[in-house]
């Protein structure tokens, strides 16, 4: 049954969101289509809707990535979910099939992995959300609205990958697990299934965004004894605090690069540094404020420039780490539903 | 006592080796004197001797770093070896009690860590060779002799620091031992120490030379089963079945880069792949012929390039990793005689 619903459409780079009606097909084969409850704004959104990368553009098209949602119907051949049960969507997806699903070391399922290029569904390239009006609101033919990251959220009714769609406790605060579709799962992951962080050791979070935030709960979770939080504001401070940052670093006020002072305040450099902000200068500040011979620094951020890595190959000859996280490095299913359940209990 | 011997002086860059009578100064604390027996030659020594790096330039200068001598005499305080030991000199030392010592991570001793751009003793700065003649032979003032990357071995007589010398079985087979300083210890470490290969894996090794097939060695020794070698020098795949390469790739015979190559042959990507060129352009195939997910690259090169690393930063997020392997990671007092042992018993 095809219903007709209201989404925010984005038909154009830095256009407003159209509030319209839309038509949402069925889901198809291993789908599942969900009642959206809640939805929050990312970053990566406004990146896209920015259109700041060319390849990228796919209009018109529905946003959003973190949302909270109930089962309204399911496709042939899903069974981990069903009509009523909540859920979250999740951008990056598991197959439980693939190569890389079957092995522990990585969440980057080779069928669902998150893809910003990617604008129609798996199984049969197409989309299930259609149009019969233009942006103006004045009857056209139909025509395909695409999908964004797998998900799509900012609709009442939107269709995915059954891979995409993680089940949880429906006594969960619903709002708050929105936040665990991307911005909690990826800062929390990052330290603790990337940079695997240690009791009683050291780290610097650069960019104290909500991400940024979400690392350093990770990573005080975890027993880190030392969270230096890095920002160019400083109001940031006062939410870093609560999160667990235990020292402030504004680059506005030093005279020398970031890393040199939190090489003096830490003996050598922290055990672990955490990039979000998206900056490749930054990238090599979070770098080199890594202690020799184990440091580890973990990108969290996203990178729209062209440069390469300002960094050269024999500085990687310190024994310093350097690697990205995707969300979190949580295997959707697999892992989600437990990381859940920690969240409820606060821990 | 001071001795008089015979050394190989290097007095300028590109300048043929002057065959001269040095001083050769008594071990100071925490110092050994040895008589060297035999001393090989590696592509480091060529590299300085070239003077490529300015910043590397120090001259006169004995080079030379892969050995095995005798102890004739030490300094006050030596505990771990005595006058008549066999022992191999390490580039990269150990002292056993700072931070990195003390930690299993990194071999990178916070005192006597390869340092290219050191000439000197750690412990006060002077050098223990000196001169009176000048590179023709002509009487001069006394004038010092630099020492190179903690060892100096190009010289009948050499003084280290305590913690770049290693006790080694007086029933090895000494001369293959001299390896063991530099060129197989990097190489076989890479596999064993820094990606930890693991049996029924693959790999591709970047430049057969001879850090390469021992890279080659290690990888078949922790049972690899798939072992690529990468080499536009055809010939040098005969010498590499013999290290249990098992596929051979001319980058001169493809149409294609070679990371797309070595993927499709492998489904994917290797598990593991190794830089033995210190080409940057080839860093960045040995880079991406890994597999998403899991694929570990190891640098083993040296490169003498002001050019960045050719990698997006974006690259990073599909789950690949690279690094820089210093001494194979061995840490050398603690790791290298049970290494010696095992390469005698052809393990």
């Amino acid at each position: 049954m095809y219903v007709v619903h209201v989404a925010a459409v984005v038909w154009g780079p830095k256009e407003p969101l159209v509030i319209q009606e839309i038509c949402v097909d069925p889901p198809q084969k291993m789908e599942v289509r969900l009642k959206i409850l809640y939805s929050s704004i990312c970053h990566t959104d406004l990146g896209c809707w920015n259109g700041t990368n060319e390849a990228e553009r796919a209009f018109p098209r529905i946003l959003g990535h973190e949302a909270v949602g109930i089962v309204e119907s399911v496709g042939e051949g899903v069974k981990d979910v069903k009509e009523g049960d909540y859920v979250i969507p999740t951008f990056n997806g598991e197959c439980g099939e693939c190569k890389v699903c079957k092995r522990e070391e990585s969440n980057l399922c080779e069928r669902y992995h998150v893809d910003p290029m990617k604008r129609v569904m798996v199984s049969d390239g197409g989309t299930r959300f259609s149009t019969t009006t233009d942006k103006d609101g004045r009857s056209s033919q139909s025509q395909p609205i695409y999908h964004f990251l797998n998900t799509s959220t900012f609709t009442e009714y939107t269709v995915l990958d059954s891979a995409c769609v993680v089940k949880i406790d429906p006594n969960a605060p619903l709002k708050q697990m929105s936040l665990l579709s991307c911005g909690v799962s990826t800062g929390v992951g990052a330290a603790w299934n990337i940079a695997k962080v240690k009791e009683g050791t050291s780290t610097a979070v650069f960019g104290l965004g909500s991400v940024g935030l979400a690392v350093a709960e990770g990573a005080r979770a975890r027993g880190a004894s030392r969270i230096i939080g890095v920002d160019a504001n400083a109001s940031k401070f006062e939410k870093g605090k609560l999160m667990g940052v235990t020292d402030f670093i504004n680059p506005k006020d030093l005279t020398k690069p970031v890393h040199q002072m939190i090489r003096e305040i830490t003996g050598g450099g922290v055990d672990y540094s955490f990039e979000c902000t998206g900056n490749v200068d930054v990238l090599r500040e979070a770098f080199l404020s890594t202690h020799v011979g184990w440091g580890s620094t973990v990108l969290v951020g996203i990178y729209p420039t062209p440069r390469t890595l300002p960094l050269h190959p024999m500085e990687l000859f310190d024994g310093r780490t350097i690697t990205g996280s995707v969300f979190g490095g949580f295997k959707p299913k697999s892992q989600l539903p437990n990381f859940a359940q920690q969240c409820m209990k606060g821990v």
